[in-house]
């Protein structure tokens, strides 16, 4: 038991992210880099406006690597001070001390924790969020080509477990498009400008960065910058720092106003809720009985260890155990902008790990969902069989609508509920047992009763649903 | 206990929102009302395109009352079809037949109860939206003014607790404006197109409406409209539906496409938790020793029932009680989104009353929050006396920035830390601590120190930034 | 809008518990009634030690009726100190004052808001839980009746929602009373000793309850009862209160110590679960191609506003609607533990509506479970036939295991993989592809491979599981 | 980025957790360790039965080390079978097959993913459980000291954030030590009988280990055990597996009856909601202003990147992280109890990563408050000049009390209401402002007065309640 392995987390509990893209990109060692990024391109901002020295922010641009530092040792020692930056800044000072020691002077000039750690989260997420809208756009065109090819399929529609009317598999598929596209746009509507840098300095005040500039840039203390100089370095040093990063600038220090960590919370669950709706959809439809869509077939998937004939929905279950996990997940996020003070003493720290592991539930099931979507197996025939199963009860509504005019609404409904009981009962088709009743035959032939209890005359707008659907909603992304 | 009153929820056990105006927009009558609203609207659109007869649709929206229905009965007779609209619309159409037998027959027409529910819980939700509205308006313009006439009020600011560095009230109060103006943005965003009406029929073809179209529009039958017509009036429907009512066109019918409900979730808990990092601010801030806010004076408010020299904070901690609340049920509104099939059994059923308890509680909260920063106490005497609690400790940060040119970033800290034990200890001023170390004394003389650790000069850009989040974030709504 | 109900919650968007015995117990009248329990308990137990005269402890007795007070005023005015107590003394004082005004002098004689609101809490919580707990003992009784009666019955065990192995519906039935019986059981042990009194005065020292026996009880402050007894005094208190209420003496005041709550949050979600559960299996096996169970009919249940034919699960998607809130709702108490000081300023008062919210759900789920296990309609001859759905690949389990000792484990189960599939692809039972197989025929013949693949074979201990745990679990509430 | 820790959660993002010994117990390798203990006691207990050779039961126990498989490997894989335990079992059968051919068959006998996965699980929290018993253990015995220590130091009872009533700070520390002990209690209750091994086969049947056991213990299929002696056999392996394991007998085979779960998910939040309590009184109580407590002292602890007179109470930051979590994720386990059919479709997956999450969150909680509470800094002397802050005020519920006889409680406690609004505005001691009252004066001498209006007089039972408290409340495990 003392391996280095011996205390991590690779991914064992949660397969629905275990070798994905976004578990790298959200791991600690990328947390590490994006905080050994974010005080690279501090420097390198505050030396665009000559307050470091260039050679001083090029070696530290230079020793800012992951690998230069033990996770594990930042991560043990960061129970000291409730944080990880003040070791790695201990760390990375040493590293870039080794190297220059007079750079190491200008590690973290007038910075704070959570200026580097907050950047470094926004870093993270705007990577993970790039992973999610690849494997979105992924979903998003499948269910597009499914969509077209399956816009006039008919199927039951199912209300409350039970055949409802009929509708087509292209609707369905339209609508999972709809809700991946929504998603999609809420992920790219935060990539544009919802993702900014922190700067503040200890209280948000960002008093240390004007106390540094004031000493570095002039002449020690006795020669501040003039007041409105200042500011005005303020204003170029934020923007010089969001455009190092990449990130957006914030309209204030946000280190207590967590309205970035709050977005992301509500996108990445609006995002889980999506594919856990498709999951929720393919796992109905794959039960045995139904029969109307199988998970793709790959060598080993849905194996089970007891059960030789099993091809189990995998991947749907997967998206399914991510789902039922990111909306409890994201409430600690909701909580937590109920922070006390310019930083909380634990509303903050709380904010790390749920933050990361949505990304990585997100991230892990909108790959499953990819590959889900891309190659879902769809029984079109057994949707059709399943569709006749109630022998026209399916159309029922049709039916009282055409007997209103004749019987009154109520009373159609009334007749209508009588033979589809006496149908079930007698496992006849609802026209035979609506032909049997004399208030309906005196209205309807029986040419006409089988016509109106035909489930394909009655799918209503599900076809024009899909084109309009398919026009109007296709995002410039996936339709590059 | 046989009174009618003996089943209610009159706000005894949520007295944030008790006798607010949001409570009564979401109460069951109100929701009867909205049900009834999207009913009388829907004939009406029928009417506008012929399908459904003028005085009929007249005569429905005449009788469209709640108070013509009984909330309790519906309610408890949901119990059978486990939804409220199957007994409303029975209790309704007898309303009509009262009024006109012919007029009943065209209530409900081709409708389904997840549409008529669906749009009044967005019809309910946009009223208690514009409530929300015009408090959370109070609140941004009353931490406008608290922002600028606190500018320069000098404070601790506060991390895990501690004093840390100065900043000034004006700033925390320009935060408190942001985080507001914010909420306020993303509840416009909703009014704005994000709460659309419902209309999908039975499973979300929209067949009925079709259905009936063609019997009622023509002659019966035997005379379907042409296809493409067909389908050209189903725009036109939900066009005159969504005129009609005052809601947006949704991109497909959205029974299990829960996209408004997620959306309600997040802008109400993003709101739920700016006012939670108002209310946590305050309540630190009114704490005996520290007495630097105080809530508004009032006959009654905030009395004990035991000790009659304290004055609670009762409205912070209403405010508080309702920020716990609200993410955990977002989160129920988070999971309903994975809802099966084309309506789910169980999961539509369950967002119901949390979007209610949601949206009275934040309505509540905005409400008690605009009472709190319109009638805000702030003791600046008390906030210039804390700030030198430490005597001079407060800068220490300052100082180190100072003494690192002289000394190394590294032994700078160190000096610092243990000047500031050693002033702890003995109870003195930081800056004498650090004339006592020889090191120190040789690079800054007395005056010099004093001059250093005075907090006056070490509020950084916090008046800066006020002028700045003022300029920058004034929404249009607050400064008109 | 301006009639008295305007502002009310009676249900409607709640059926789950609309109309529901627990509803009113758990109503604002119930909770008011319940403080008044407790102020005139408190009296009558000051009165059994002698610090309160025993007219006035009756007098107080006799007024203390829920209707003589305005429950909508209290809650309105309750805003004002964030709690309902301050205002009820208020009112409840005067309406004393007016039948005796030395009596009115004795009322909350030394109390504390929060030693009332949560003696009132543990008494409305105990009610329900009995009628919770009556509920449950119906489904205990049915689902006992139901595992005997379909002991043998055999169906598909499903996994990941595909055919597994055969079991028997007994076995379900079993479970489903094992966790129901598990449920009881917590409530149980909760209504025995875990819901105690409170009872701590103003910040949890009983200062004023000895202040003022001791003034009462004696001469007035210059005659103060003598140290020992003083605390010996306190002892007969709490007992004397607890005994005149009903409910437990705590170890400490708890008004900061929510052991009590916390332990009522994990009860009631544990039956929310239980019921969640039984609720989800009978959606799953009502489906129209499942069709294995139906919901007890009754008129009127389960119609649909649309659809004639239709006879919906409302019974189940009611529990389920429930099952769903539940967990978050029980969060919030959880988060509520870490209250700071001696009463939280606002994690006490986050308590009281989740509370309320969980006690309803729970007791309507558990009143809904009652007619639905009562009412059950099994299918079994549907069960027979899904079982045999799949033609023997549903016990290729079986067969494994028996090729294993001829073929070894491994090459045996990719045999029946491959044998599964042939069977699947070409509609063929699982013995027939075995039996084309040279490796399998060699061992078995066919009438070995008919045997093997008959389901009714391999139930394994089903049955018997089903006799061991109605033997078992019987709890002595159930079967006496 | 492609080495091996490129992937992996190392504690970073949780520090209250990082390094400690809950989170190696817990940590993929345990569980991998786990499910191959699970493996080998079954072979153990089949063999003591003899269905399987007592040498290959043996071999498999040589075998079942974790070192001998890939963790990340099976993680990566086991997204295929959406469970780890399928390539687990693949790579296990490897192991063994190299050590002897003939063992490997026995491995996994009559087995399914689920009785591995829940046997598992049961020991790494049963572990991890002991864990955090030892840590509660030590929060006991130093609470158990600070309170007879410091049974009669006085401070400031606050509700609301105020000044309520003097208490003792022993009392305090009493009710710290209470909540831990009934945390702790409801954890021994769970190690003694509530988490119990899972055997059930593929669908809770047991069908396969009875199969097996038919095959191996006779002459193959056609000498099956007979019938009773069958089910005898089971519970034989039952009570075996169990005692190979430790853990206790399940009443049923609990696939789908999530029980042990749902009780570690209570035990585990009550102990945060525990820990979260104390976390919030020390945040409070070591607040600038307050001083009350400090962190215990250690080098590095509590630094701050930025401000070197800062000592952060780093240990309760940490504490109410895990706090703020873990009531979010036991609603996860809270939900995942409403699992369908005999093995749910993502709701049992969606169960580990929570549990893991909240075992290491609260062990991790564990180790740090037992750190925080055997070295907590108390400042007495602060805490008596604070209580004197409002120069008598404290006790104004006292001194109403005395005046109540004479002038009625009414209007004793608005006298008393205007003569502490007069002291505040004022800054004199309320004895002065009530002597000038001639009401008061009437009835009260000035000595009279002074000497109610002290607060070391109006402690009430406190010290008494401490002392009932200790006695009562001392656990087994604590005293021994």
């Amino acid at each position: 038991m003392n391996s280095p392995a011996a205390d991590r987390d690779t991914g064992l509990l949660s397969p629905v992210r275990a070798g994905t893209a976004v578990e790298r990109a959200v791991s600690d060692q990328a947390w590490i880099q994006a905080m050994l990024d974010a005080e690279a391109a501090l420097a390198r901002a505050q030396a665009r406006l000559g307050t470091v020295p260039k050679e001083a922010a090029d070696t530290i641009t230079t020793c800012a690597r992951a690998e230069s530092v033990s996770t594990r040792e930042i991560a043990v020692a960061s129970r000291d001070s409730a944080n990880p930056v003040v070791k790695l800044v201990q760390s990375f000072t040493q590293v870039v001390a080794n190297a220059d020691p007079e750079a190491a002077e200008y590690v973290h000039r007038g910075s704070t924790s959570q200026d580097i750690f907050d950047t470094a989260a926004m870093l993270v997420s705007a990577q993970a969020l790039r992973i999610v809208r690849r494997d979105l756009s992924r979903v998003i065109r499948a269910m597009e080509k499914t969509a077209t090819c399956h816009r006039d399929t008919i199927m039951a529609g199912r209300t409350l477990g039970l055949h409802a009317v009929p509708t087509t598999f292209g609707l369905k598929a339209a609508g999972w498009r709809q809700l991946a596209a929504e998603a999609d746009q809420r992920l790219a509507d935060l990539l544009d400008g919802g993702l900014p840098v922190s700067l503040g300095g200890a209280a948000g005040t960002l008093a240390a960065y004007l106390e540094y500039a004031s000493i570095d840039g002039g002449s020690g203390k006795d020669a501040p910058v003039e007041q409105k100089e200042r500011f005005n370095y303020l204003d170029l040093l934020v923007d010089a720092f969001a455009r190092e990063t990449g990130l957006a600038t914030p309209a204030l220090p946000w280190h207590a106003l967590r309205t970035p960590v709050a977005d992301l919370a509500h996108a990445l669950s609006f995002t889980a809720g999506t594919l856990g709706k498709i999951a929720a959809d393919v796992l109905v439809l794959t039960r045995s009985e139904v029969g109307e869509l199988a998970e793709p077939a790959a060598a080993g998937r849905g194996a089970s260890s007891a059960m030789p004939h099993k091809r189990n929905p995998a991947l749907a279950t997967l998206i399914r155990s991510a789902a039922v996990q990111v909306p409890a997940l994201a409430s600690v996020l909701g909580l937590c902008m109920a922070a006390e003070d310019e930083r909380s003493a634990g509303l903050w720290q709380a904010e790390w790990q749920p933050l990361r592991e949505i990304l990585r539930l997100v991230g892990g099931a909108a790959h499953t969902a990819a590959e889900l979507a891309e190659g879902l197996e769809v029984h079109s025939e057994r949707m059709r069989a399943n569709v006749s199963l109630t022998q026209g009860q399916i159309v029922s509504e049709r039916v009282a609508a055409h007997l209103a005019p004749a019987l009154g609404k109520v009373t159609a409904k009334k007749v209508l509920t009588e033979a589809s009981e006496t149908a079930s009962r007698q496992g006849i088709p609802l026209d035979k047992a609506l032909a049997a009743i004399p208030d309906v035959a005196r209205v309807f032939s029986r040419e006409d009763l089988t016509a109106l209890c035909d489930p394909g005359h009655y799918t209503g707008a599900a076809s024009w649903l899909v084109d309009r659907a398919l026009r109007r909603t296709c995002p410039p992304e996936a339709s590059a």
